[in-house]
């Protein structure tokens, strides 16, 4: 992400590209571009964490040139807030827009403070006795000559829980839950940018509720940041409750290795017309 | 809430106000003020119904008169977003952003499908043995002689369960939960922007949780509207796992009088510095 011109102007554009591999099926992962909108969008604020990000998917990202259009809405004392939009800009042809973002953000302790805390991280198996789609993992691969394979999944190390991996080969939990570690390649230390990319890495939850359902676009992605994660896995929960009047929400939780909650996020997909 | 000008423009500027009493010790309420900008994004777009609507407020509101801009992100064939921004625009001074919002707005269908629901209406005793924060209601009001009773609790009718009604008098349940019923006076239809005003009308859930906060800001508002909801009373639950890091998400479900799910919410709020 590379700031065009000089700072200080309420308004900057960043020019930022989608590497080849950052795709799912070809449409650019959109946890990656909502990653490249907060980084520009932090730098504009002059504010390291992204505290809340919301974003609205407009359109499918492709691989290629992107710029970034930020402009500042309010900056506070413990807060910023900015509006960001994401724009293909194919070297022929018209941009398009691809996100539309609202992000407030400030700086975060690193752990956060504890006051109450309602919930548990998932219980999960180790990380090796987990389900990777990484084709060049040691664990046990889910499919590993499954020539359509995102190539994302081969970008980061993501583990699912071996009860709610069984979708991909026939075989779904039958509840809409996804459970699972997140780590980058070669332990590279996740940051708070980072942590939203991790809430939108995980395969859909509907996958494992018997539905007839092989993608569901998403429509806003919503994200909270807490705290800075401790450096290891993280341990992540996605969940649904409701796939009603044409959407379902998607809940999803994201605890560091010192059993922190590190962040929350909920996005409302659209369940595709069948 | 009127438009200046002539349709057709990408961007456009409404006119509204804070009418008397919309406010809660002088600050505007920010549901009602998420409804105004709702129903300006509304109308720009040519969409009846909110689908994802999210808020972040960057000061409060006063009494007065408001201007809306909205500009249109994309216009598609089921949604459209677009963003808005509310000012104060006072007689004398400076205009003042109050609130900037990312909405996608849609059709939706009244009542919505259901596929699947893994949870269900509050348990509320009937509203007539609830608890009002209102004046001049026949019920029990909590506290009738408190001068400095939110005028706003006048505007709408709010009962909430008398379990969780105890905090106004030093007794809140322990639990960070809020539930209780919710109309317009006179039985007036509540739309599918008028459900937003209701995902921000109730006292805050960590009122109940024997924590020594008195006021929660709120940073950030993200409303899902899932269906137009039948008339009558609507039940309403609030619930928060989380009070960590400096703040505390505020996570909210509304039911109609039929039983279906209408609008879910989360907010996530600031834990006031001690």
């Amino acid at each position: 992400v590379r700031r065009r011109g000089a700072p200080g102007s309420p308004q900057a554009t960043y020019d930022a590209e989608v590497a080849p591999g950052w795709d799912i099926l070809g449409n650019a992962n959109g946890g990656y571009l909502l990653a490249i909108a907060a980084r520009a969008t932090a730098d504009h604020l002059g504010r390291a964490d992204p505290v809340t990000v919301t974003a609205h998917f407009v359109a499918p990202g492709r691989p290629g040139p992107l710029a970034v259009d930020v402009s500042s809405v309010r900056a506070g004392r413990r807060f910023a807030t900015a509006r960001a939009e994401v724009r293909s800009v194919p070297p022929e042809g018209d941009p398009l827009t691809l996100m539309a973002v609202l992000a407030t953000c400030g700086e975060l302790a690193e752990p956060g403070s504890v006051v109450l805390v309602d919930a548990e991280p998932p219980v999960l198996p180790p990380p090796e006795e987990c389900v990777s789609h990484r084709r060049t993992d040691d664990v046990h691969v889910a499919d590993p000559d499954r020539p359509s394979a995102p190539t994302f999944m081969d970008r980061v190390e993501l583990r699912l829980h071996p009860v709610d991996a069984g979708f991909g080969v026939g075989d779904p939990s039958g509840e809409p839950r996804v459970r699972g570690w997140f780590r980058l390649p070669g332990e590279e230390p996740i940051d708070t940018i980072g942590l939203l990319q991790v809430l939108d890495a995980f395969p859909p939850t509907v996958f494992n509720a018997r539905l007839p359902f092989n993608w569901v676009p998403t429509l806003e992605l919503t994200c909270h940041v807490r705290s800075r994660p401790a450096p290891g896995w993280l341990a992540c929960e996605f969940t649904t409750r409701f796939v009603t009047g044409g959407f379902l929400e998607e809940d999803g939780v994201v605890w560091d290795s010192a059993g922190t909650l590190v962040a929350q996020s909920r996005q409302l997909a659209l369940m595709p017309r069948g």
